[in-house]
């Protein structure tokens, strides 16, 4: 189908299945932690995902395209992100498969039907109010700051939305670990793998990924860890197949 | 001092200051978390350490070895592993230093006074009722299951022997690790560090090392991992650096 972006707009591919994605020149990008989080959930044949904010759509495209899933939801408060990711489903051809809803994580509750999902991903705002500086421009502001909804929001609908046994992925910056395993088990989200991410072998971990199951038993996994760079510039071999090279 | 090593007991190297410690021949040795543990531990000058089920005495014996700290203590239950132990401690010349206290885990509130520790070890069973098969000797069974004691009463005895802003260090496993962090906070004991150890760098962590601080912030910081072997038989340098080689 024709491409029509709009002035601020950029168009990039995702180096998979010859997947497009629009974003803001300007605005808010993905990043490796949605690229991470896509590759580290596991969706089984004909299962059904809700994506909780999903900015530019990167992770139900993403998805869509790495596993065999049937349905993707993505959930954005932001009426023009949610028309862009949208934009961007259609573009690809993905509206039988990928739908995008503009709604608020914290009413997820009411614009899903309870226990209707098999699993529920999200890379939700990091900082709390406590943490770090808020980005002047709004769009970017929600997506790293708890502004519209806290992590207890996320896990609290998401948990709501699953199925028994179904699976919540997430990616989360470490610092706030004890926090995201406390609320997880709060709404009965057992945690049962987790694996970190750092940027080298020595050095402290920047991102954790981690699978909790509802209502699972208490049994977790500490996977193998990411490494992102051998040395200055040289991604490992692993983010290479990640990112689908 | 000479040496009187009883039939079924044997002299170790600790290769550390000239150290060495009595082991059984056929009882419970030491192994590798506890060398990772007393090199993962903070202790500044003029601490008080006590060491919660010290086995052997192994954690104080390399701590008063590898820190400046001023008094370690060790309790353990089983009377003679305890002599041991304190035999241990003299064939060192360290009983200026380092106390063998016999007695149990679940009582250490009223065999010491409450805040009169800056830092708490333990390197406790880490299978509960529900997993592994109990070992038949049972010594050995004691250092590995929480017939004694649980989880929960190492942490909340820990916690109310520690000064506020007091550290607690322990080595676990990963499979455990919700139920650790859930513990440790409910005795309001922060979990500040991490560090989790992977045999192999592409293998899932079979060991997490943990510092809470009492009272402590909410930032946790997850540390480089430790990668125990570069090919099978082959340790890697950080190994060897932690053993002092």
């Amino acid at each position: 189908m024709a491409i029509s972006l709009q002035e601020n707009e950029r168009l990039d591919d995702l180096q998979r299945n010859g997947l497009k994605i629009i974003q803001k020149r300007d605005g808010f990008c993905f990043g490796m932690d949605a690229v991470l989080l896509s590759g580290f959930a596991k969706i089984k044949s004909g299962e059904r995902t809700l994506d909780m904010g999903t900015g530019t759509g990167i992770i139900p495209l993403l998805l869509s395209a790495k596993t065999k899933g049937a349905y993707f939801a993505g959930l954005e408060i932001q009426a023009e992100m949610a028309k862009m990711a949208a934009r961007s489903v259609a573009l690809n051809g993905l509206e039988e498969k990928i739908e995008i809803i503009q709604g608020d994580i914290k009413e997820a509750g009411k614009l899903f039907k309870a226990a209707s999902f098999d699993v529920v991903t999200a890379n939700p705002p990091y900082m709390n109010d406590a943490h770090g500086l808020k980005n002047p421009m709004e769009e970017k502001a929600v997506a790293r700051h708890e502004i519209l909804c806290t992590l207890e929001d996320v896990i609290r609908e998401g948990a709501g939305l699953l199925k028994t046994g179904g699976r919540m992925y997430m990616v989360h910056r470490p610092h706030r670990l004890a926090e995201l395993i406390g609320l997880l088990s709060k709404y009965r989200m057992e945690p049962k793998r987790l694996k970190f991410v750092h940027p080298y072998l020595d050095k402290a971990a920047n991102m954790v990924l981690i699978e909790a199951v509802r209502g699972g038993g208490a049994w977790l996994k500490l996977e193998a860890p990411v490494i992102v760079y051998k040395e200055p510039g040289m991604f490992t071999d692993e983010i290479y197949e990640i990112y689908g090279y």
